[in-house]
């Protein structure tokens, strides 16, 4: 795998200049913005935040620079990144090695109340690099969940993300707590995709899940630094949950949820859509019946989620046969890094990802977890394996 | 509508002669029994009753022959007519006006564990004509119902057959229970195909329940008289549940429930197939979900259902706008038999029937729960509106 860094001189300069106008473009338009979206897919963002400075008039790009032209002139593009750096966070473009490719099919579908299209560019705080969603599933639902909601969501994103399918959800309260909870649950990372800017606490009462899901998952946001959770943003970060993951399930939902927004990014996408049943009663499973009449398929625990992903087997308990180790239950990847640590003398994070052939990011990732659970530990500025992992 | 009597007298004959030897061949032959109803549907039930008495060998009827030569013998098929006529049993069989046409699509379906084509005929007991059931919905599903699913198949029951869709069910213990209990609370008629003989009462404990049915509904049963419940006969009987009916909905089933071998003969005889989702940690709902997976459609309530099968509309509450009248609450037909009734002079349900344009039996089962409602009474060896729905 090519890294940036790799990369010819030439090339370099080019995408870094194209990650600092899509910061702007970030900065200036709000996320999902059709004409925004649109015109950098076609042109690219260093086309577009160039032709928006031009004093010349553009037919093409004359309605975005009337939106954003209050905004244009106090913007400094550079302070943009630099903030970004300073909190820990960095601005994934496409070009990158860590682009989610599966964003790029958001330019073949229509938009939705006016948000649509592959977002400009994304914040993400976290170790968890964003090629790890390629095995991905989202768990979405009602902020007011029942205990029956929760337990459901908690334990499906237990079984799929020991599986190593990565749970996804926007850290709302509600079923979206539940669903990361249950991943954190099973030591596994979960990533939050949130309306706010990725360095904000929305809503605050989730601060210790978020302060978790920054250990070793991740953060990500279309929306600018700072941002607020507006309505509006919620709408076109559904679109990203969904467009970002194999299959949605939603686990409860009212009949007018914004879980249900998801949904529909998620059939326009051609996404697995999953819904779980409950009693015919509780208010917060009637959005969800609705579905299921229509377009989703009944899932009534992990397993059903991991067959219809088609990511079942060799994760599932009942095809176990000997006793499990600490590293038996360490997903295929992660015990990729695991055999890189050594058991001598300390290595660094950089020295584990040669070692095993991996991504940096995802190596600071995996050890902070693998600490966590006893494998390894931190001595003399470097990692080593732990006596009970050398000895299993 | 002809009815046998004003047929041609050879016709009549014909079709007199007919019944007597598929009674014959009912009694004989196992419910369902593939070769029979194969052969009945090919060549009739003279054709293959004469051919089992010759003493020729014809290889179409050996293995026929061979599987009923013990019963052969003893068997008088003139006192089988007259057994039934005793008991108040009638046997309907493909010709009569009685007979319900929507049984001759089993025809052209594969059969399912060795059971499969059209009866040979019907043993009915009570005054419902089985043309009624043109519009008619099976409610069934476990015999160890929740009280949540015993609830909502007596809602769905309720509502449906307010609606003027007669409720069918198999007479069980469980969700059949509750579905025909839903059905006699709205004062509607409603249908038990058992698996046992139209005669017989089983399970015990249904007994009120199966008085109650037979006095405006109908027990229906394709075993001969007296014929035991057996398991095999379970199976013939689900395929009769799901071809007198547009469709099926399961309210609770437990993976392994007979009520899911009715489903398949409603997806066989491409019927609707319908299901009420529950608490996933639900055994009585598992098999529910599965059916929710693969074929059914979700319903969580009578409206869902009436939609699903196009008849929805005039008998929704929602719709009404004036006060209603007790003959409002009537379905169609039962208001133009209401309106037979004189208000002076009594008439015999004969009477009723020529005024109204309906079918006796039709008449009979109508004026028997007119009765209950108040709305006629037996006087002088006749029928009259009673005072209060005289003026209304």
């Amino acid at each position: 795998m090519s890294t940036a860094l790799e990369q010819q001189p030439d090339q370099h300069a080019d995408l870094e200049r194209e990650r600092l106008h899509r910061a702007a473009l970030c900065a200036l338009a709000e996320p999902g913005d059709i004409q925004v979206t649109r015109l950098v897919q076609d042109h690219g963002g260093t086309w577009l935040y160039e032709r928006l400075l031009e004093p010349v008039d553009d037919p093409l790009v004359r309605e975005t620079r009337r939106a954003v032209a209050a905004r244009l002139a106090a913007l400094e593009p550079e302070r943009l990144l630099e903030q970004g750096d300073r909190l820990g966070l960095r601005f994934v473009i496409p070009g990158d090695p860590e682009w989610p490719g599966q964003l790029d099919d958001l330019a073949h579908v229509e938009p939705l109340h006016d948000r649509g299209g592959v977002p400009v560019g994304l914040w993400v705080r976290g170790p968890l690099p964003l090629t790890e969603l390629t095995s991905s599933v989202a768990i979405v639902g009602s902020r007011s969940a029942t205990d029956y909601g929760a337990t459901l969501a908690a334990e499906i994103a237990g079984v799929t993300s020991r599986a190593g399918v990565t749970v996804l959800s926007g850290g709302a309260l509600g079923i979206d707590e539940f669903a990361h909870r249950g991943a954190v649950a099973a030591s596994c990372p979960t990533v939050a995709v949130l309306a706010c800017g990725a360095d904000r606490i929305y809503p605050l009462g989730n601060e210790r899940m978020f302060a978790r899901i920054v250990h070793d998952g991740a953060l990500v946001s279309e929306a600018p630094l700072g941002g607020s959770p507006m309505r509006v943003r919620f709408l076109a970060r559904n679109r990203l949950i969904a467009a970002l993951t194999r299959g949605t399930v939603v686990v409860e939902a009212a009949v007018r949820s914004g879980a249900l927004n998801t949904a529909n990014w998620a059939n326009r996408l051609s996404r697995q859509l999953m819904g779980t049943p409950g009693p015919v009663g509780s208010a917060q499973s009637q959005g969800v019946h609705e579905l299921l009449r229509r377009s989703a398929t009944v899932v009534t625990r992990g397993t059903d989620v991991l067959e219809l992903l088609g990511a079942s087997g060799e994760h599932l308990p009942e095809e176990r046969r000997a006793p499990e180790t600490d590293r038996d239950r360490l997903r295929p990847r992660d015990r990729q890094i695991l055999d890189g640590v050594p058991r001598g003398s300390p290595a660094t994070a950089a020295d584990v990802a040669r070692a095993a052939g991996a991504d940096i990011l995802r190596v600071q990732s995996a050890l902070n977890r693998f600490e966590q659970r006893g494998l390894v530990e931190y001595v003399l500025g470097g990692w080593v394996l732990t006596e009970e992992a050398a000895r299993s």
